[in-house]
């Protein structure tokens, strides 16, 4: 990203957070670094009155998050009719243990994206976009696959959404506890939460002799 | 669960899957078993055609599923006055590596609960609500906790939504390959994911002489 560009998203009455604002960011940096720290988000849209939330895999390209799946799916169709959607994005980083209920709490990093999403008509885009997706979390993997058939890419479907009313909300850190709570003699403080990857389990149909590939061992999600 | 009563919720043309049907499920022990894996859902909630989708912590006890928050949130205010809401539940638990980007996939468990939530107004039955939430999580921390005070409880909004129009999907098992694509010189199979807990990081401020509690050692989310 160039330095001159702006390095916030604009917080609209839509996005600004009301209440704990301390928790809300909508600088660029933190909200890439929460994307780019998952692959799972969950994506709302409204048919009909109902709004639906359905979990799926995604994937940030500068200041566009993508997401995919059969050209069938109920949600994809509908999403790219236009309809509008709401992305996603959380972590959870532990549980946060105070002296009284009423201030336990969760420490988290999440992510919010409100827009509209378009589908990624493209052939050659939408190749460019799955390949980027694979590359992202297994660096190398693209080369070693068959190609997709021109069926698969088909059968495949790709919307991109800008962000742009998009926030961030953080909580990090020990419990904050009332302050004549802190002589009561409770356990208190933080127990981590995490997500733990392998070790990696052979397909029983391996051919016997293929290594396990570098990008599968010890593997981790780094923000870029 | 009485064994008269019927085993399975009842899939409706919202809930019933069409892509994929043998990864659904309706049956009580499947969705009870995923929800009580949990304790982040996503709930979705329309305001003025913009759908919104929440992280927030829930609990299920018995048919019904509840979250809870600060009774100023925008999301409880919104749905505590009866609109549609959809709480989704989602695990995943392996990166499934195939021969072709097409059969990559992803190994999870999710449940989609639609309805109409209602707040929980009785003081004793909130405050039992509440209670049932850290019990499941943490047996023995109430009763080590300074109680609730009136004014936390006031300041304290409890949902509760019925399990009636609810979905589960699942995959498990390796990657399933075109035929012809096992001959490939590529490895497949499942990076698993999972969730890992501690271990616990003491308050700075905490009362030195204050024992880590059994229920925060080895710390495991198993259903009930």
């Amino acid at each position: 990203m160039s330095a001159s560009k702006t390095d916030s998203y604009q917080p609209t009455p839509r996005t600004r957070l009301k209440r704990l604002p301390k928790r809300a960011h909508y600088d660029r940096q933190t909200v890439h670094a929460i994307l780019d720290a998952g692959f799972v988000c969950h994506v709302g849209y409204t048919i009909e009155g109902q709004p639906y939330v359905t979990p799926t895999t995604y994937w940030r390209h500068g200041d566009r998050v993508y997401w995919h799946g059969s050209s069938a799916s109920r949600m994809l169709r509908n999403i790219a009719a236009g309809v509008p959607v709401c992305l996603t994005v959380t972590h959870i980083d532990g549980f946060v243990m105070a002296r009284s209920g009423f201030h336990h709490s969760v420490n988290y990093r999440s992510v919010m994206a409100l827009g509209i999403a378009h589908a990624v008509t493209d052939a050659a885009e939408k190749e460019q976009a799955l390949d980027a997706f694979v590359e992202r979390l297994f660096p190398g993997r693209v080369r070693e696959l068959r190609p997709p058939t021109r069926q698969e890419l088909k059968g495949t479907m790709v919307v991109g959404m800008d962000l742009a009313e998009v926030s961030a909300k953080v909580r990090t850190g020990p419990p904050v506890d009332d302050e004549p709570d802190y002589a009561l003699p409770v356990w208190a403080g933080v127990l981590p939460i995490a997500t733990a990857f392998g070790p990696a389990e052979a397909d029983p149909k391996l051919t016997p002799g293929i290594a396990l590939p570098e990008y599968l061992r010890d593997f981790r999600l780094e923000p870029k």
